[in-house]
């Protein structure tokens, strides 16, 4: 392992997270809020880690794919680490403050703040910036800020970035880090502007769009979106939600107007399927067994299918009061998740669509006696290893979902919370049932169930075999 | 697909249904039940059918995978069907005479009968006698009596026996068949025998043996093993379900006293420790949590985790009770199941081993840059196309036990009592959680849950290839 260069981009992810604090700060000191020396004692810690850690010059610049997996890992258990300091300053519990940074890297959503509104603005605002950092990725950041980090930094941006196969979409790591965060900004910009118009105050707006391009989850209303009561909001978010959990593959061809090719991609068509598909159930469930008018249940099912789908996880309606077969398709959505290479999370449709062509496949090879055919997705054949990776890596998704609930309900809680709680980490929803309703909160919860569901957060974010191969001695290993 | 052949086989299991009804319809007699005419007339249809469609002759005894997987699926159907006959005409509705029955023949032991103890005799026997049939696989009988059947004959006891991978302990299929017959029948003797001693009537010796040995799971009396009051007969029953649990090869080794290799068995090794790791957790939560004595706590929880892990599903001590972290424990040894090649059913033990060795070697493989070793269980290699399988089986165990889930929450019931009813029945356990708890029953559901519950009853028995391949129009094309 090369112990210098993971050090290195360590220190420059504390780096960008020092000047990430920065407009907390301002706003802090702005707003005259308690939270401005909270925010300054955190800088300068991150900046000390920072010198600190950028003064280690690395040998050699050789970067393998085993390093950019340690790196990521790393990196994003610091990043979490350093972010809490901010909420334990303004009066959280350190493990509190791990969790909601955590919760925010991963674009989670999942909070133990009872009433966000009633946060210092500064706090508010890094809350909703966290989000938006993890979105994209915090090492696409760094890789799209510093051409240069080595040969290998494609390594890095394939631990982190989410989806079975990673493509470069130009030629060079750094330029295709840089396009993406164009998209991405541009969006964010987009939807504030959008909101704004719509009659959402600038704050709101700013800290709204973040929270949506990341398919976060984060709000400043203690109601989260229900708070203004607003159709015309709804749809707007409705629509940049489910435009963020596209594969940015996607939207880097609608940008250079490659429209045919956009329109072509498999996995967008399947994404929409299964969007409406089950809105279209669900709305239909809502009109017949809870008897509510047809736009009614047409809006709150599309919301919540969309939210819950890109796990973003905010709340208009709360759906923990419907029917159960409603429940359940959101639990089922909420496995499914966004595309893959977009800031949503759950088990990707890709992924999805490659186990089940892969199931279809085993069918026909009983029927046809052993002949194999190569599984396409995009009018490219898969390669088997990518197959096999995609079986491994559900089969780990699954196994982490029993097993974090089997701790979770160590402290009595009942089935339907542990499970959903554990899934909604893990697919970094937010909002689960039951106890963790989008109504409710995390915060009565253990610290050992917090501590296992921030590490399940951020299995899910990272797609799990990085943190895993942490555990391995082998990775600790100097080459 | 060699239509003729297939028409025979079912034929041959239609005849088979109608001998195994003989000495339900002589207890009937014996007792002057009002369920004697009941048996008349299902064993006069039964040999009908059986006369009907062995007149079928066979061009060519070619007998392929498909073939078997085809005639496996109908089969299972068709015993299902005309073995509900019987319930039917002693008043219940046919949907739950096919529910019932179904439940019995794929050893889950769901029972849509409030009191079993009211049953007429003749019945009883039968409820008990098809889990006695189905625990070793009905097909597997007809290779060991009619040797004969063709030289694919394997395909059709590939098709039936549980588990990754399928080896013949003797050269011939039938010789195979046979052999494993003798350990069934032998292990049934010597239960009915100690229990008998230990106090048991003879009839409940019996029966209980029947759905012991093949880990079904039905009992002629109401609060099942409760019942009893007797700690002899709880050890005795765990003793027994254990062993039914354990690979039907290593019962063959040691039957011919091949003891190091029998206790060499990998998947032994690991189906011993979840059982004791299992027991050992929920005893001491039992203990902490509910103030169990030590005793009880072991006892109960030995007998909790062995029944559901064997997936029989007696009931001693009302589980849904229990602490959530103790019930959580029971879902995930429900998943687990017993070894591969037993009666039991869940995803068997081997099928987990391999997926757990696939998760350490992907892992491996990102450490050490794309080496792929070979992965090995029972200290032979196991084939790539098996892992394929594997994995490919897990998917769809996960997707159809969440399908099921949203079908059975259609009508309104509550995730656990849902999800445990999907988990029960393709694991083919019996009792789930809260209103399928193990002191419920599944008569209060809605017809369409019946149905698709039976549906994932077969799935969960006959492994899911079978019934799946049944959907592709290419497996009723000919040849």
């Amino acid at each position: 392992m090369n112990h210098a260069v993971i050090a290195r981009v360590i220190g420059l992810i504390l780096g960008i997270e020092a000047v990430c604090m920065l407009p907390s700060f301002a706003i802090a000191l702005a707003t005259g809020g308690a939270d401005s020396s909270a925010f300054a004692i955190s800088i300068s810690l991150c900046a000390a880690a920072f010198l600190l850690l950028t003064r280690v010059r690395p040998h050699s610049k050789r970067f393998q794919t085993r390093d950019g997996f340690v790196a990521v890992a790393l990196c994003w258990i610091v990043l979490g680490l350093f972010g809490a300091i901010p909420y334990a300053l303004c009066g959280f519990s350190y493990v509190d403050g791990v969790f909601e940074t955590v919760s925010g890297f991963t674009t989670t959503g999942a909070t133990i703040v009872p009433a966000p509104s009633a946060l210092p603005r500064g706090l508010q605002f890094w809350r909703a910036l966290t989000q938006w950092m993890g979105g994209m990725g915090v090492l696409v950041m760094v890789l799209a800020l510093m051409p240069s980090l080595g040969e290998g930094s494609v390594n890095l941006m394939k631990a982190e970035s989410p989806g079975p196969i990673s493509s470069k979409l130009l030629p060079k790591t750094s330029e295709t880090a840089k396009s993406l965060y164009i998209i991405y900004i541009a969006l964010t910009l987009a939807e504030t502007v959008v909101l704004r118009i719509a009659g959402m105050p600038l704050f709101d707006s700013l800290t709204t769009s973040f929270t949506t391009i990341s398919t976060g989850g984060f709000s400043v209303r203690d109601a989260s979106i229900a708070y203004y009561q607003s159709e015309a909001i709804n749809w707007i978010i409705i629509a940049f939600m489910f435009v963020s959990g596209v594969n940015f593959g996607v939207l880097f061809q609608v940008q250079r107007r490659q429209w045919k090719d956009a329109l072509k991609s498999e996995e967008l068509r399947w994404y929409t399927l299964i969007t409406l598909g089950m809105a279209g159930l669900i709305a239909a469930n809502l009109i017949v067994r809870a008897g509510k008018g047809v736009y009614e249940s047409v809006s709150e099912s599309m919301f919540a299918v969309v939210t819950l789908m890109t796990t973003t996880g905010y709340a208009t309606a709360d759906f923990d009061l419907w029917p159960y077969f409603s429940k359940m398709l959101l639990i089922l959505v909420m496995f499914v998740g966004g595309c893959a290479g977009s800031t949503a999370g759950g088990v990707k449709v890709s992924r999805l669509v490659i186990l089940l062509k892969n199931l279809r496949r085993e069918l026909r090879r009983i029927l046809h006696t052993r002949e194999v055919r190569p599984l396409t997705l995009e009018r490219e054949r898969v390669a088997e290893g990518t197959v096999s990776s995609v079986s491994v890596f559900f089969f780990a998704y699954i196994l982490i979902t029993l097993l974090c609930t089997a701790v979770v309900s160590l402290e009595e809680l009942d089935f339907t919370t542990a499970f959903s709680a554990a899934l909604t980490t893990i697919s970094n929803v937010g909002p689960g049932f039951a106890l963790v309703g989008p109504t409710c909160n995390f915060s009565f919860m253990t610290t050992l169930s917090k501590i296992v569901l921030t590490v399940t957060m951020l299995l899910g974010r990272l797609e799990i075999m990085p943190l895993l191969v942490l555990l391995f001695p082998g990775a600790w290993k100097r080459k």
